[in-house]
């Protein structure tokens, strides 16, 4: 499907390039960027496509109603549905029983894939079918998701969001006013609006403490709080934005709030996209070479068309399986409830050490047998467990096997659950639950894919995964021909974006010691930095 | 700016094969045709457009709002709008003191060019920046805009449209309900909430006597009424709509009405999307070659982009100077106010009639001083008449001059008002205004450039119309690969799709007497049809 190059030397291209050191000659670099990305662009039929969560036939809905998630292949038949194993033993297929942990990658990464996704990840709470998010990389994470919630958290001073100064570091605003201890949290007036305060009440502060929700920031999105790593990113942008927002200010100054603060989000924008690019899918990709987001280069492509964010996607980014059991060791060590709702922590800690700690971390690798108890079974009878409601979703999407999925994708299906996985147990089980490869569902079969070390996932999730990401990231109007100029950024903005090309630059321009920064993808990079500021 | 074809060739090559004949051969006809979209495609820059109307910088507003207009260029200078002329006599330029003809076009071509448009031209009567459709051909005119509507107009019973007989021809229902003389307009309650019954009130009926009002019927847009051209393309697309579901029904006895009315409604869009192509179009280009809709020829093209309407697109499209003072002679001519709000008009004498009568009317020749009085002249200080609301528009919008977008079309910038027109009257006006051609504004210049009698605008005009034309309405969704195709339309629905290229074929196929139907968008046409059904 690649009409570039053969498919073997598209795949060995970027390898052979990489090692011969070439990847830091620009035409060189750019060359073979262009040839990965389109041969990852071009892995499957494009869209727009026939079909959306809307209905199995096509209908001007399917066609132009993005609030219905899209879909990469046509249901599954009825027949195919009727086969299938009870979904508690899918489920039970994820449990950990030990850590396996990743070759190479890092709680941060893990932390980062949870922050990026969740904005344009949106599955609806009452209708499955539904994506609530923008499909675009819009940074909704700190500008919240529409105009309204923007002008919320926004200071109308100077283009910049709302702060505070804690220690005489930034953070955002909190959300709720403070409180007599045991009264109800209640939104601060400024921020009334900013989310529906029922699901708030009901779904974000029903696992946390008093003590954690009172240090809420108020942010783009209802789990901006949810994570360490969600406060991080958010902490780490809005830093980033208010930077950026003060420089534009100095060196125009006859630009009023609302053109600072706009051109700061640009700016902003395509400093994220660049790093998801160099850094993010660069660690994801299965290449030793350091991937460019080549200027301009969705302009020539048949593979820009607008962005649709298909329920596969959705599905196939549940890196459950990354989540570590601890952070840490010793007595300072984090588990589960520990890394989760914590502000009170980051505020302790300060960016720098949490960003760092969770650099050195190793995430958990991905596959099946390695997801943590605590997002595999329910702890209580009326919420089932992340797996549970991620199989269910699943099923109610009505997959086609994993068979018709790497068909779809330019692989050879495969004939045996031997060519699937070396590992005895997952093919006996799998054996057992299916019987047959080609009955093998989708969503298991792209965990159970073994993987060499120097991969962080299987052959299809990686092609499928590389193929959403390119193909909707790399689209974002920012970045179009008559957009990605000095008009759009500034010279300034220019030189910004230029100079970012992963979270630790970030990081350590807003940091209060930058010499003790270290933000990394890869838990054991320090020793081994090549001269790209990569590992692998 | 053709990539394909030098100039001179992608101009002439067209007509020449043409006269040749050879337009009847299938491959020479796509091939020709594909030259000639992609000519026009590709005449200036591609979306998406760095700026909308929502601000004069790049925004992620201005890159993602479409309830903004788009703009092509981004506005004149402060110095630039200081020099232009007052409004009052630039609205001046367009009053007809005596009709002139169009060549060949006809009052059917007007009425439809208006029906088309207003389903994509909805400039914000509160918010000029505005345009409140969906950017796309939907058929929204009898299907509302939103799916609220939809379901208002749907009679939920075998995938038809509401709709009653009268005297034995289908018609819309009634919007209002029966009242008695005197009585204010009240939506039937099956329609509340089709239309803000504010606007109703203060806006439409405001020029409809009650006889006329009572006859209004639900369609999809407010304004699906004031015109009997207005009624009668709703109509012929109702019963269009109406024929379809019946045959689909029958055909697909498992379907439900659900899957039948969606599946009617994609035949019928892309219906009216080939008529637009391959008569509406046709009809408006220069060329003597009949143009067809290249299956999948977006497919390819960089110009293949979200639709976004511009405001130059919207502005452009005032062809006011179409409209007569009267249709037809004698005791049963209509002046404007017979055409305008008169259901009752088209009841009387039918569909076939009346589009037999406005086929046979010549339209006025697109042009400065040809615009009718009434158009241009506010009888009523309080409300401003058309031109006025439209120079305004344009003064807000802050073009660029006439010559700035004839570069930014690849054409030569005018040297002189001598190169514009050879009519002195005209030059003697513009450059008593204007002083100097590089003045010159843009949508003065547009109705000002002469043309042969073988086009039906200018130079330039015909080369934006164009554009935005072929590349906004071949980008429908429902043209794509992966949904061109039997499983979106039916096999039956395939070949109603190719058996139509012409309104002609849709009004005979719904009208009592097929053999009486003459529809067409050239007046003298019946003489002179060549082999393909088209005069030019």
């Amino acid at each position: 499907m690649n009409f570039f190059l053969p498919d073997v030397v598209a795949r060995q291209l970027p390898n052979v390039v990489g090692r011969l050191g070439l990847g830091g000659i620009e035409p060189v670099r750019r060359l073979v960027s262009r040839a990965v990305i389109n041969k990852f662009g071009y892995a499957t039929t494009l869209r727009p496509r026939a079909l959306s969560l809307a209905s199995d036939y096509t209908s001007w809905l399917s066609l132009t109603d993005r609030t219905f998630s899209g879909r990469h292949l046509p249901p599954s038949t009825a027949v195919q549905q009727a086969a299938l194993p009870p979904e508690a033993e899918v489920v039970a297929l994820y449990r950990r029983e030990r850590l396996t942990p990743a070759t190479d990658t890092s709680v941060m990464f893990m932390f980062f894939a949870q922050w990026f996704t969740d904005s344009f990840l949106r599955t609806s709470l009452t209708d499955y079918r539904k994506n609530e998010s923008n499909h675009e990389i819009d940074l909704c994470q700190i500008y919240g998701r529409n105009i309204d919630a923007t002008n919320l958290l926004r200071s109308r001073q100077g283009g910049r969001l709302k702060s505070q100064l804690i220690e005489g570091e930034e953070y955002p605003e909190f959300l709720f006013a403070p409180r007599d201890a045991g009264q109800p949290a209640v939104f601060k007036p400024e921020f009334e609006g900013l989310f529906d305060p029922a699901f708030i009440t009901e779904v974000i502060l029903r696992s946390a403490s008093e003590q954690q929700a009172d240090t809420f920031f108020a942010v783009g999105l209802e789990h901006g709080n949810s994570t360490i790593g969600n406060t991080v990113m958010n902490v780490v942008f809005l830093r980033e934005h208010n930077r950026v927002a003060g420089i534009l200010a100095g060196e125009n100054p006859a630009w009023d709030d609302e053109r600072i603060f706009q051109t700061a989000r640009n700016i902003l924008i395509v400093m994220l996209l660049r790093l998801v690019v160099e850094e993010y899918i660069m660690h994801i990709g299965p290449f030793d070479f350091p991937i460019e987001a080549v200027p301009l280069i969705a302009d020539q492509e048949r593979w820009n068309r607008p962005n649709w964010c298909a329920i596969e996607f959705n599905l196939l980014y549940r890196w459950h399986p990354l989540v570590p059991d601890t952070i840490g060791s010793g007595p300072g060590a984090l588990d589960a409830s520990g890394f989760r709702n914590n502000n009170p922590l980051v505020l302790e800690k300060g960016i720098e050490a949490i960003t760092a700690m969770c650099s050195k971390e190793p995430a958990g690798r991905i596959g099946l047998m390695n997801t943590p108890v605590f997002l595999v079974d329910s702890s209580n009878p009326d919420w089932p467990s992340v797996e549970q409601v991620t199989v269910a979703l699943m099923r109610k999407a009505r997959l086609r096997s994993f068979n018709d999925y790497r068909e779809a994708y330019g692989l050879p299906r495969l004939t045996g659950f031997d060519q699937l996985t070396p590992d005895t147990e997952v093919r006996q089980r799998l054996t057992a639950l299916y019987g047959d490869i080609d009955k093998l569902e989708w969503y298991v079969g792209i965990f159970a894919e073994d993987y060499p070390d120097y991969m962080m996932m299987g052959e299809l999730l990686t092609c499928m995964v590389a193929n959403d990401a390119f193909t909707q990231a790399l689209t974002n109007p920012l970045l179009a021909r008559n957009v990605f100029n000095d008009a759009t950024f500034t010279k300034t903005g220019m030189g910004i974006i230029k100079k970012t090309s992963s979270l630790q630059d970030i990081v350590t321009r807003n940091a209060t010691s930058p010499e003790a920064v270290h933000v990394s993808f890869s838990y054991g990079s320090i020793a081994s930095l090549n001269d790209n500021g990569r590992t692998r």
